[in-house]
């Protein structure tokens, strides 16, 4: 079995250093050797963490991967183009294809997928979401017989990195940045990981598998953590929570299973039937005793609850060269061995097609920090703009500070619609000074 | 496609249920309908968690597994027989099957293995080991292309609770025993779990996995937590750890990567060349910083360390009828969709075949509590023991208690026969008034 890598980078070059010292495993666990038929690259001369053996490097990526002796393609360079084009190309001349391309598969999963089913050959790509930790296959085939409900994950190192020194330093948002970007953490221009666009590849990948539905990275509603503020940090803590920047994919019932679905609130999109999903990134309070509060500096974790297994979760490294690399090699084992067996896995599964929601119709909960004029009536004032906009209220907190006080209101379960015009109603009333922290809550009861 | 369902009991029923009530999405995912041919049980009268259809009880299950419309077996009978000649008839009969039973796979897994490879089916068995947690796949499929250094698990829900209520309650192990048998945590009979029988079983089929190489439950060294005291808990906390009862697996390295093996410590047993695994279970202290120390009640978590992905956890609920069910599900999907494709799944892996050493050689360390003399040359002499016995101290606490004084003493690394004689001959110095706790520590640096 021949196999051509694409890419030589962190995860690339991990990916050959296994490829060469595990060979011997690799072939008993196959049942055949593999060997690398060749490596492309962009440069031949540039640095690299590993020596590739004489002859494999190439910069003809395109002829690589239509060379007649190559079976397996590995794809590790990343981004949209040349990617796409490569793996189209790959599936073209029929091979099988591993990636760790989670910006591809989250932008145009579905032309890779059509791709592979029509050269019937397999399509993995374990390594795209939360590096090393197994979540993908789990999903896919350990939770095929259940009903997964939620998906709620840490699947962004660089953010959580940032949230962990803020919560454990008390440090600033820019302090903690600087400090993930001394330590290698956060790249020079972090905007992929602080506003949330990786976490949201993740999810919408999660998300699909979860709910066998296509979710694409322009379906998932995104905030990042760069408006997040030590203020809000104290906050959590002062209710026993964390704050965390969670990807979240959740199913939501049909109007049918609902008490108070409005029959109209079903209209738009398809398979509003089946109920639809919520699939979305933002920071979020959760509560110190839930697993995932306890998910520290750049470790990932993904937390699934289903009806028949119940919760779930799996933890590890999310990123890295190494760890990405052994994601890599155990969709390879598998794929490997399809193509011995003359079968492929399972492809893609879209048959559920459900409505992705629209935030305004995701239910969620509000925890609200306002500073308040301290006088008779300002606790009825506020109650009553929660109450006005149909949202109730879990627990309220007052503090005192002389001329002034703070109230901590935590909401109930309602639509992000009706709990954002409450905030915006609040922020509206002369007896609040500020409002100085809204984040939503999860994790908890509702 | 027609399964067969041996057993309706917590395990058995939920399956059922499952396929009724999933049947839709099940199909969607396998590519064909799964009925029910029929649900074997011992007395069709029995008061049972469901109710099954009309016409699919039997109490034949010979008859059952071997009819010719039957193409899958489920197996959730437990226990060693009849189980086992059902599933070596399933597979005469060229069915594929997915069983539950940890206390056979741990026991005869070899004899299951050979008969599946013979009839050219599959055995699927996610569900023997910690419940709903994927385990065996990652193991198994996600990590093939990785080296798995160890696996530390937390893998009976029992024992979990009952150390977990003495950490929290400050309980002694009868108190916190009878509370488990209150809650229904324990059975009236609860030896296979506080003995550490069931665990044993469970780190057997992890091992087998993770090192590609047979590991019976006769493998594997066993120490329940009957012996575990309140005072021991006492002093895990006082070192800012906390007692797990642990399924462990780890790769030990060949003679030749040891600076100091002699020789002869490789001459039994074959595949020494390979160095070999060391398999157990046993209570120890973890620190409270390990991922393992936050699984609380009756959860299962299991920690697994390999080369290139780093450290990874697995957690969820790891018993129950309906989380095992999920597991079952999961495999049965799987195995469908195989016997569609006319192919199987990867066969049992055991060509490393390493050596399982003896508890003797297994490299750990001690905490060690003893009551001795308050007087001078006393810290001396308990120094001298361990040094006398090539062991070296990691920490020292000495509390003076008026005319006697407790010393609490941590090893760094030593071989299990080190650290026994070590404390062989603690208990017979003069000055050592009593040896009051000793107990083996995990999971931190060495």
């Amino acid at each position: 079995m021949k196999v051509a890598v694409l890419g030589c980078g962190s995860v690339g070059s991990q990916v050959v250093r296994l490829l060469l010292e595990q060979a011997d495993d690799l072939e008993a666990r196959v049942g055949a050797r593999i060997e690398i038929a060749g490596v492309a690259v962009r440069r031949l001369n540039a640095p690299r963490e590993i020596e590739v053996p004489d002859g494999l490097l190439t910069t003809d990526s395109a002829g690589l991967v239509a060379r007649d002796d190559v079976d397996l393609v590995i794809e590790t360079i990343g981004g949209i183009e040349p990617a796409r084009s490569l793996i189209l190309r790959a599936f073209e001349h029929g091979k099988s294809v591993v990636t760790a391309n989670k910006a591809l598969l989250a932008e145009d999963g579905p032309t890779l997928f059509e791709a592979a089913d029509k050269a019937e050959r397999d399509l993995y790509y374990e390594a795209a979401v939360a590096g090393a930790i197994p979540i993908l296959r789990p999903l896919r085939e350990s939770l095929a017989g259940d009903r997964v409900t939620r998906v709620l994950g840490i699947v962004n190192g660089t953010t959580n990195f940032i949230l962990d020194k803020m919560d454990t330093a008390g440090s600033g948002f820019n302090e903690a940045l600087d400090e993930a970007q001394e330590l290698g953490y956060a790249e020079a221009d972090p905007t992929a990981d602080v506003e949330g666009f990786d976490a949201a590849a993740k999810i919408a990948i999660l998300a699909s598998l979860a709910f066998h539905t296509r979710v694409t990275a322009a379906d998932v509603h995104r905030e990042g953590i760069t408006e997040v503020t030590a203020a809000d940090v104290k906050s959590a803590q002062e209710m026993g929570s964390v704050v965390k920047l969670l990807g979240i994919a959740e199913l939501v019932p049909s109007p049918g299973f609902e008490t108070v679905a409005s029959a109209t609130s079903s209209t738009s999109g398809g398979g509003s039937d089946q109920g639809g999903v919520s699939v979305r990134v933002h920071p979020a309070m959760i509560p110190r005793s839930h697993p995932l509060a306890s998910v520290r500096e750049a470790f990932n974790a993904v937390f699934v609850e289903s009806e028949a297994a119940g919760q779930l979760m799996f933890y590890g490294p999310g990123a890295g060269g190494s760890p990405t690399a052994s994601a890599v090699l155990g969709d390879l084992v598998t794929v490997a061995r399809n193509r011995l067996a003359g079968t492929r896995g399972a492809g893609e599964s879209a048959y559920a097609d459900r409505r992705v929601l629209p935030m305004g119709e995701t239910v969620t909960r509000y925890h609200v920090a306002i500073d308040v004029d301290d006088r008779a009536g300002v606790l009825a004032a506020v109650a009553t703009a929660f109450a006005d906009h149909g949202v109730s209220i879990q627990t309220v907190r007052q503090e005192g500070r002389g001329e002034d006080a703070q109230l901590v209101v935590v909401s109930h379960a309602a639509t992000d619609a009706q709990l954002s015009a409450t905030v915006k109603a609040l922020r509206e009333m002369d007896i609040v000074r500020e409002v100085t922290s809204v984040m939503r809550v999860e994790g908890g009861d509702e």
